[in-house]
């Protein structure tokens, strides 16, 4: 028997458009990246070469680009949800059309005058959207990744297993930094999607702040409370917090100490890190986000 | 009702081990970087802060490099496999270990003398495995990532849809260039996971050389399919195949052609890009390489 | 005749040292990325493998922490100061030390009670500071690499030469954008580094902003003329400013126009890019600054 | 007075070329990417906005591709002499053209019948080009970048210099990596590029890999010294070589020791790194290449 074709997709991956809007003197910036990925009624293009059920994926650039002429851009969510719908309703193949957005944030830079047509990239932070269409209708995910957070006190690791190889001292007073990476599922659409994600957003900085830590796995808990209990139309969130080591130098062998309420210093480390990963739910709420947001 | 906690995990990311094993004279390299991410009776730690279950992801760390050294590194997945077993059969509130692997392949520098312990890294391309262990046992899944490859002829794209937005033009002869991922699961293990690894590597590599190409997408099918009909102990290939375009440069206003039998000159295209992904099974055999191998 | 030596330097590049300092429950922190680079009297080692007069990399390590403990870091322009001078000064085979520092900004979030210890990364942005010190003295650049800007109008690029290969078509309203890399030279030390560095950001940003703009080189000597007019310690700065290109998507073959009062849509380009460095001097100041910033 | 422009010039980066040439089914593929600065009688575009004298990066963009059609791509470092000599020779205020290229290598993979048109990347290596001319004549730079090699014995440290900071232990035989950066200087041109290229790559390869070295800077000296006394066209090469760290693992705790005659277990370390560069010369010529190849 030959072999068979399991769940497959295509589409344009990154394309990157921005849209000014001009309200006089007064711009505005949208500045996104757009990912399609079609699927549907495709064994004939894998298994004999036939194109006659595929849209080029050219042609989703250029979609995107009319779209963001035609339509605005009045929210990444909104944005992927009208360019996934379009090829669902359009294109008798496809079942099944998912759109990922990355949007970049931009600051005013005030300017001389009456014109605001400056701007300044607001960060490495990253706001993500994710849309997808078929015949059960439209599933919108929010998120966010590269916000990146640290304490310098009220964290400690302590009371955890022992093993043959566990050399790891218990730390009273440590510092915590990590990388949010963050998805959160809408059950229901809110009014402004634009405020809600500032909200989320929001919720995600005073938890992380505001907690104090026995470990980065309860620190991601209350994370993910904080934007259930106070985000109504949430009801599922996963995170993803990369545990960024700092570890206090040791600095006896100089005769100095490197500890006091004076502060300390720290060695930034990069590789290994610790991964701690895990989804929030609102009681009784189904959990649908993929498990695996970030490799590794 | 307080929020629930869904699926989670946690390990230590991107542990570089790197293992030299001397007989006589000459040496052998392994190269890896290891994940761990563990899952199971973890309630407390998210909900209330109690480490008492809780591995320090530093003892994952210490045990990768420990195995390395006590038990050597036969191959990714064998290793793999030897460490997701430990965490399982070791931690009584463990239930499900997952290792990844990536590893990073060194070529033999001639040296003078009988010796033979210098290297030159053999390039861009990345091996990698997966392995899973719970109740139900171990699952293994090999890989690689980065295998970049092209062919100058024997591509043509026609035949597609057209919608309003369509104005990509019919070719005949294109390039086709892409990077590879491809992730592969192990319904039996094989006896010599280096040499099947191998294999599949020139069974892809083939089957990418040897298709004359009406689209991407059955360039891919050839590629699984090839690996399944020629490695007994796979079931199961899921490939993601990016299409790096290389478009050809429009010389007209130069008054040159940019044709001829004599070959052409093409832009190499970052973004967008083609995106093509699928899964190629054995026929009857399950579906179960997650689909999402790369973002976006 | 044998090969000789030529120039030549070494030491430790890329220590991430993080300094927290607390007074009381509010903490302060300064995160660097600190290089060291020595030369002098080492043909022995190169030669003939004698390592009698190098100082280990380890050690200048080490040197960066011990001095972030012991004397803190008030600004990366003096700590990198108090490094170059200590090396030049205890080694007696090193003639020239060079210190290289790129600094990551935190912003303060706020967190319950009294205390304030939390903290959000700043951005993509990072200050640079290099210090070198040998015979003839001090010399210290400050800097700053990766702040993105973008005016939506306000730039034009006409009247420019054509030859057998130019096709642009004149610009009346662009969009223009960059990122800033900027390194100055200081004639002699502000009272307050911090603050001298913040007012050259803040007058690179007004000038980008309030310049109307027919090349980006003109935009380049107004910033650079923005920073030397107003900023009195400062003797010379080097700019080198990718043209990031937004290009106007072509809307006509949908039927549809990109132009008009209300906005546009453009395609953010990754590569080729425009590239424009120059370097603006106070009137008779000589050009200390090395021309290559940035490769390529 | 007002401020005053010092060096300058602008340019387009990254170029990506990819030109095939067919010798009937036999293709051969060179794959470029190429960066032109040009600089000469620019004050009045920075001054004054004044685009008269300023030919569009566009342009030089399409004469790459322009050249790449109708001359070919004979070797990165005759094709970076084609384009210097032209932008100098047509463009009046243009005094001054320097073009860098990087060149990343394929390498065939074999295919049913007489074709010979499938390629696989070569790796994570690529070769490096920078043409300059000017009134003076051209001047030619060959290089790589990212050429990666280890050692795993016959190497060690010691004898070096201790201070106050000082905690290396010396190291009798440790694992030695670095990734090759390499920038020679052609007195004269040799009549094969690319086979005087091979057999650079060839010397450094075998000087790393043939030289018991005490410190890396004797291993680099030995590396330039070997192109040099074997390559008579190149009178100076210039070598940046991060001391890639690999440390042993401390295994003592788990009761187990990582030293023997059967090899060890290394830690690879990111960061920090030791970064030794020096410049080598045939003896009684000049140092022309700028020192800084790389940053930090």
């Amino acid at each position: 028997m030959p072999p068979t074709l399991g769940q497959n997709q295509y589409g344009k991956a990154e394309t990157r458009v921005v849209r000014v809007t001009r309200e006089g003197p007064v711009h505005h910036v949208r500045d996104l990246n757009v990912s399609v990925a079609l699927s549907g009624d495709l064994a004939a293009v894998h298994l004999a070469g036939s194109n006659a059920a595929v849209l080029p994926t050219d042609t989703m650039k250029n979609t995107v680009y009319a779209f963001a002429r035609e339509h605005g851009i009045a929210s990444p969510e909104a944005f992927g949800e009208r360019l996934a719908r379009h090829f669902v309703d359009t294109q008798p193949a496809i079942h099944r059309a998912r759109v990922r957005i990355a949007e970049y944030a931009w600051d005013r830079v005030p300017t001389p005058g009456e014109g605001a047509h400056s701007f300044v990239r607001a960060g490495g932070e990253t706001r993500t959207a994710q849309v997808t269409c078929d015949d059960t209708g439209v599933r919108t995910l929010g998120g966010l990744t590269g916000l990146t957070v640290m304490n310098t006190t009220d964290s400690e690791f302590r009371g955890f297993v022992r093993d043959r190889f566990t050399t790891l001292p218990e730390a009273d007073d440590r510092l915590l930094a990590t990388d949010v990476t963050a998805v959160w599922r809408y059950a229901a659409a809110p009014e402004d999607w634009d405020a809600t994600h500032a909200r989320v957003r929001g919720r995600l900085l005073g938890a992380f702040a505001g907690t104090y830590s026995r470990s980065l796995q309860q620190t991601l808990f209350a994370m993910g409370t904080a934007v259930i209990e106070n985000v109504p139309q949430i009801d599922e969130i996963r995170l993803s917090l990369p545990n960024k080591h700092h570890f206090l130098v040791d600095l006896e062998p100089f005769g100095m100490s490197n500890a006091g309420p004076d502060g300390a210093v720290y060695i930034a480390a990069d590789r290994p890190y610790g991964l701690i990963e895990a989804t929030v739910l609102r009681d009784g709420a189904p959990s649908l986000i993929p498990v695996d947001l970030t490799a590794p």
